[in-house]
């Protein structure tokens, strides 16, 4: 999706390859979920219709997020990963035996998709601002308890996606047993644009399993990287997964999760120093798969903020919090100090 | 939101009171997020304008999710809960410092809501099926940055909402440390209707808190309730802290996170029994807040479910586990073995 030099909203068909490329407007109004889940036929009458046109250069137009998800899903999938980032977060060496059984995720603040090359404000309150380096699917149809083999069809494409995450108000949150959500909320970009499932069809292992290279650079210098392959199931898998009694639906984007040394986190926990050290302003992390291409993105000052709002206002004194033993007296404690509140002026 | 008599889907103004209501349809086409929005003369308009038509009874419509959320976010903002729960699920009494610092949430599935009356499917792999009773918030306005005080016109109204939720499914994810998402993808249930947030300006608290009863039965005994006044934060500071250098969106649903004895997993944790039993089918859950009205789902059986899938594909055996050193050998070793698998068949 780009903004064209008119600043209108436009998608298009990215032509060319690592050095050149143009982009080819599809036809106004096209919806790009849409045109991924038609048939081949129709999906080559768009390309050629467009690429009857002049394409637009990258200089002539600004790259926006590929697709404004839905939703979007965060899988944990990269058993190096998690066991690297265990040492350090939970201060606990080893894979807990429940990651072998499911692929577990979480749902990711939709609305802060950002562009591929798109300046990203440093968020506040943090000190240890990083990145994740992983690989995404475009969901184009609704599904709900399909088989892994079913749900192929409904994926659309992958793009390479960045969940940079602050890993101080992340802990905190973790330590609450819900989330991460603020340490994450700021900023995911993805990007560079989709490319169609069809087109990585000769990248599957024996098993099915995508298997592209994945690396990121931070100024200019490689700090990680692993192999697709590297996930414990496919991306069939997910979706299979996160269907059974649920809805997954067309214009979702769910994330392979970190890769293996794909977050600075991993290399904090393994080693048990900041090394190497936060993101701060002006850095340039630059994230690429093979085939999907490669995005780009520098960190700038964050603007202003709205104040850190004020701690909570406590319901339960330390002496209600003793007094309460079995069931039921705690909660008619609770009742009758609501019924003196409702009677304060 | 209803379907009306035709099947057609419509919004509408709820006339009546609890004994007794009507649904009078607003005019086809309207958008019910922005009428919330829109200032109080021309939400009066709409309204004199619906309840000039006749209104169709209960019995005429049903009843759908009052609205269909752009995201939906769970606040933990009920000290006794966290307080009680905390017994169970983590096994450690208190609560624990982070929680008074900031309203910790998490995203919720977005796409799981039901309607207030709609049947409920007892989702697969539980043996543990619960409710949480919580109060939520619909978003009329795009805000990024707002202070509570301006938060409040970013608030369309209130709503009853019951997090159903797999306590089982839902320890095992977070042991993981993130989401919960698998536990409690299945359903959310949410209305009867919003109440718009000028109809609740007397029920506020000197601090500025609703003050709102809230309780639940389950089969028509009373199980639980606790008053909104509990909450460590008002919804204003949540839409605060959301938005703080994030983008909270019109069609977003914020919730409060479950109210003291709210859950049976609060009595579980207080009590270590499993006493009242998890919920079966069958059973009806009915939670009511005063000024909101009443919400009640009857558990029935699970239709057809996809099978669950296979565990992870391993892809670090333990002698490498064991051998990776400080940063930098894994990565090498996960290299060696991504490129023999590159070359098997």
């Amino acid at each position: 999706m780009v903004h064209d030099p008119a600043g209108r909203r436009r998608t298009g068909l990215v032509v060319g390859d690592r050095s050149q490329w143009w982009i080819h407007e599809f036809s106004e109004g096209t919806d790009l979920i849409g045109l991924l889940a038609a048939d081949a036929a129709t999906r080559e009458e768009a390309a050629d219709a467009a690429a009857r046109a002049d394409g637009l250069s990258p200089s002539d137009v600004v790259l926006l997020p590929p697709v404004y998800p839905v939703a979007m899903r965060d899988f944990l999938t990269f058993e190096a990963h998690v066991e690297g980032v265990g040492k350090g977060m939970q201060g606990a060496a080893g894979v807990p035996a429940e990651w072998y059984a499911a692929p577990s995720f979480l749902f990711m603040a939709p609305h802060a998709v950002t562009g591929p090359y798109e300046d990203v404000a440093m968020p506040p309150d943090t000190e240890r601002l990083d990145f994740e380096l992983e690989l995404a699917a475009v969901i184009c149809r609704d599904v709900r308890n399909v088989t892994p083999a079913e749900a192929g069809a409904a994926i659309g494409g992958y793009l390479v996606m960045n969940d940079w995450s602050a890993r101080d108000v992340q802990g905190r949150e973790m330590k609450l047993g819900l989330g991460p959500s603020k340490g994450k909320d700021f900023a995911t970009t993805i990007g560079p644009w989709i490319v169609t499932a069809d087109e990585l069809d000769d990248c599957r292992d024996a098993d099915g399993f995508l298997d592209l290279d994945m690396s990121v650079r931070v100024n200019g210098v490689r700090v990680g990287g692993d192999r697709s392959a590297g996930m414990g199931w496919s991306f069939e898998h997910l979706v299979s997964y996160a269907s059974r009694a649920s809805w997954v639906k067309a214009g979702e984007v769910l994330a392979s999760g970190t890769c293996g040394s794909g977050a600075l986190a991993e290399a904090w926990g393994r080693s048990g120093r900041l090394a190497p050290p936060p993101l701060r302003i002006g850095d340039v992390v630059e994230m690429s798969i093979e085939r999907l291409g490669t995005i780009r993105n520098r960190i700038v000052a964050s603007g202003e903020t709205v104040p850190p709002i004020v701690p909570a206002r406590r319901r339960v004194p330390e002496e209600v919090q003793s007094m309460a033993g079995p069931e039921g007296n705690l909660i008619e404690l609770l009742d009758r100090r609501a019924a003196r509140t409702r009677r304060a002026p």
